[in-house]
């Protein structure tokens, strides 16, 4: 395995999760890699290798683009196609792109676009916190990375990219863009919608004395199903536009399934209700077993 | 304040807890409290002894029934209902009965026909475990506790179940029973039952490769949102099947909500889902603070 210069374009929470991992990590494969930061704020950078988390520093996206053997753009969907039709033209000959943002199809059709060596990514990793200074650094760690590559890529950038993650722990699967944007839709998209709604439709009461109820009767099983909806507003209106289509089915199968359920109850068949919470129960379960959590 | 004999019936967690909490608690209001216990299973109810949260045992629920100057009800909720038409004639002149319960509505009906001394409590106080073993002995510390006294009810033997609370660092909430269930309904059944519909659209999937997707693709934001899902399916059968009206009421309130954020969506209106996500965001921060979770 040659050994590659790893560009980093945006030095969030994951993206110093990843530089950490591979800078101060104890596997192999991560000696692999030389690893450089870009940042809009210099001093953000600066910090990282002062920390040890990076080798160097890209003082402008054009020089980020051509210092890397592998570039790896961290940033908000709208920012990384932005950032490929810029400056994907800066990239030498035998490097390939890649990003972790959580929408493909908008991505991948920047890509096309700009004739980019492209393979998406999509690390299954987060926490609630962001910036540098919230790294974690084995999130990576046994974490599902979808590697999503365009129609006709090469299989030895595909493999360049595949072993960037493999190096920091991650299992990689391969999935294409259009598939993979309708899964997250189902696994992460409909979940933040429908737990915004329900924090909505709990907390948003005008009557101050029912609104102190609520507060109050709302516990430990709220908080953990309501958690998702505190995140990124910002975030989230960028991740849903770009996946727009895929999101309106996923939230129609999700309605079939809801509907199902209340007609249980409407009709008075508890029976049916308990058999279907238990296979719900059933299926957490067999989930939680093959994820480990 | 006068000594009370506190008999509970039925010894599971929350059982456990309370009677831990008043034998082995340090608040001088916890002193005042004999705690004897029922469990059918009579090896339950003499390990708690021996383990020294109880001060002793009754044999049957006749004598727990007698025994008691509160007897408080901690089993299933058809149970209840079954226990206070059963026993609730064995009690004292001067003896107040009250329950845990999730819902009130029925267990007040059932108390109100059998002519009871009956005050209605629910803590908002819970975890994933059940069992005498899976005890937490500051489980009710800054708890709400909710006290839900039948018109017309005695004030003296409100106070004396909200001292019984208060004695373990329970906030007590007077609150009608109707008022409760509708609570309820919003704060914690509608919860589970959208986290079952929203697990059940996510994993169960019949096409294998598409199903080992998906629970590749969710992580641990899903992972919180369902979590409630995965409790007892008998349990909620129980609760749902006892507060059916009120449930089908706060699942409409729901939908409302749900179908005001997607329609943003199918209009292209990401501005106001913005607006509308980030204004969750700020209920559940102050509702976070409020709770200090």
């Amino acid at each position: 395995m040659a050994e590659e210069r790893l560009v980093i374009v945006g030095l969030g929470m994951l993206a110093m999760s990843l530089a950490s991992s591979l800078k101060l990590g104890r596997r192999k494969e991560e000696k692999n890699y030389k690893v450089y930061g870009y940042a809009r704020r210099k001093e953000v950078a600066e910090k990282a290798v002062k920390d040890g988390y990076l080798d160097g520093i890209c003082a402008t996206p054009e020089e980020a683009f051509r210092t890397g053997s592998i570039i790896i753009l961290t940033l908000p969907v709208p920012v990384i196609c932005e950032f490929i039709k810029k400056y994907s033209s800066y990239m030498q000959k035998d490097a390939v792109l890649t990003d972790i943002g959580s929408v493909k199809g908008c991505i991948e059709d920047a890509a096309m676009e700009a004739e980019a060596a492209f393979i998406g990514s999509h690390p299954m990793a987060g926490t609630e916190l962001s910036g540098p200074d919230a790294l974690v650094p084995g999130i990576y760690d046994n974490a599902s990375i979808f590697i999503v590559p365009p129609e006709g890529a090469e299989e030895n950038n595909i493999i360049r990219i595949e072993d960037l993650w493999k190096a920091v722990g991650g299992k990689t699967l391969r999935i294409g863009a259009k598939e993979h944007d309708s899964l997250v839709a189902h696994t992460s998209h409909v979940p933040h919608i429908i737990s915004s709604a329900l924090a909505l439709s709990v907390l948003d009461e005008e009557d101050e004395k029912l609104k102190a109820q609520r507060f109050a009767g709302a516990a430990s099983g709220f908080r953990d199903t309501i958690r998702v909806a505190a995140s990124s507003p910002r975030m989230w209106k960028e991740i849903l536009s770009n996946n727009r289509e895929a999101v309106l089915e996923a939230l129609e199968d999700h309605e079939k399934r809801y509907y199902r359920m209340k007609k249980m109850i409407e009709e008075n068949d508890f029976d049916a209700f308990e058999k279907e919470f238990a296979y719900g129960g059933e299926l957490i379960r067999e989930w939680r077993k093959a994820k480990k959590c």
